[in-house]
């Protein structure tokens, strides 16, 4: 390549980036111009055929088009995929404080699930029964009461009530508080392992590179406590097979519970009303001051 | 920012990038890998909060949606504003042969348009009576017979058939044909700048960044012929107040042309047909050998 042509590449992307000069919003400026200063890189390193940038157009395209108004949000999912979606969580839970690590949000969460009693279930679909507890704390190790645990997790079918409209209304949902020593605790199901939706652009690229679409098996937490900073995290089944291939990056070793056995009727089998074997997982939250 | 958090943040871009390691496609691995190393480094040089995340999140599912089936293309308009399209094309027409420059193809193209004789009209709808002619050669000077010109252009409302559809089927469009010297000629209108459309998410950038989204006045034209490299460019008004400024950044020095006053009734307006006077431009193309 000669350089002249070298040059007018270069000239080009000084060019663009000078023509967001006058943008008024400071910061809407410095993402542009970053922005085009590394989309140019990368087109400059990777010298796409006219036909590959075509491809890349079709499959952005697609991707806004498989989005609806409800649950499915492609552009989250490639965001996620790419793991895009865990280097912004990073960036923004720098703070190394002692506080639980935090994972993606993820686009299935719905506002306004029930409140539900201390130990309550939540779990409307078959499962394995499960018992999960603990406390959540401050930095100091001090129990937070009154902190409110937001919960979600998929059904034994792998899809998320909302997602799937055959699961009655806030199935393996719920609003959970903690009492005046800082604890919670939540009847549920083992949460399973299941694949990211794979019908649309997203599925194509995972297909097309030899990545599987497997999340290993994890429950949803958002944390919020008054002067407190929001937890949003996942509690993984650290015997789960996709832990080391999570599709969408989200998993931190300190983040794991075991399911352990416990026996029927046992004194928290009686309190919270399991009728035969079931298992339970432990964990303490530390929320960070906010 | 301690040095752990920068390391981990590093180590999750190692991560997916290893993630594609198994692409079975070379090429397919190296843009994947390639496009996650650039968008990691984005994103660490932005350090987007959650909320502008989701924003550009909302931006590109919103330009994927505004597309359709037809003539609207708004990724492509995308990749215009924001210079991609351009340093694409510059990275696949690199050959300093002497041929004419390339610029971007654009999203307004419609194949199959009439074929049109030597110097036939194809502006059914008004404007200033234009006469544009010239020859195709090769990087020798040797003309090239029988080349294939495929010509379009906006009309003065700005609109280029098809996009508009109050307009004549094939309406300042065609294909004309090079006559044994190598010569074309096209009756037509002087062309107009106009604005790319400006009701999607890329008309929302361009207003929050401080930037017009005319484009200088030009007629497209792709040239094709046996033997040679297919030619895509515009011929730009040299007079246009948006030669600097082109919202797709498309304007190339070389592909100026003045439009002459001529007076009604001299030999090529009675060998073409002005009824009174008209412009006349005129430029020779150079193809590159296939």
């Amino acid at each position: 390549m000669a350089n002249s042509a070298k040059e007018a590449e270069q000239a080009l992307t000084e060019q663009v980036v000078a023509s967001f000069a006058q943008t008024p919003d400071a910061r809407l400026r410095t993402l542009m111009q970053g922005l085009v200063r590394h989309l140019h890189a990368f087109v400059r390193e990777a010298e796409p055929t006219e036909a590959e940038w075509m491809a890349a157009i079709r499959f952005l395209t697609a991707t806004g088009q498989k989005c609806d108004d409800l649950v499915r949000q492609e552009f989250i999912l490639l965001s996620d995929t790419l793991g895009v979606s865990m280097l912004v969580d990073a960036i923004n839970h720098r703070l190394a404080t002692g506080a639980t690590d935090t994972t993606v949000f993820g686009p299935f969460y719905i506002e306004g699930m029930p409140e539900r009693g201390y130990g309550e279930n939540m779990a409307f679909t078959p499962g394995t029964p499960a018992l999960v507890q603990g406390r959540v704390l401050d930095t100091e190790g001090c129990p937070i009461p009154n902190a409110v645990l937001d919960v979600w997790q998929t059904a034994d079918n792998g899809m998320y009530s909302g997602q799937d409209t055959a699961q009655p209304h806030g199935n393996l949902r719920g609003r959970y508080r903690t009492d005046a020593e800082g604890r919670y605790a939540i009847t549920t199901i083992v949460p399973v392992s299941y694949p990211i939706p794979t019908d649309g652009p997203v599925g194509r690229m995972l297909a097309a590179t030899g990545r599987h679409p497997w999340r290993p098996a994890h429950l949803h937490f958002m944390i919020t406590a008054p002067q407190h900073r929001t937890l949003v995290t996942h509690l993984f089944d650290e015997r789960d097979p996709y832990l080391a291939s999570d599709a969408v990056f989200g998993v931190k070793p300190a983040l794991m519970v075991a399911y352990r056995e416990r026996a029927a009727g046992d004194e928290p089998a009686r309190r919270f009303g399991f009728d035969g074997a079931y298992r339970e997982a432990r964990y303490d939250f530390v929320l960070d001051r906010g």
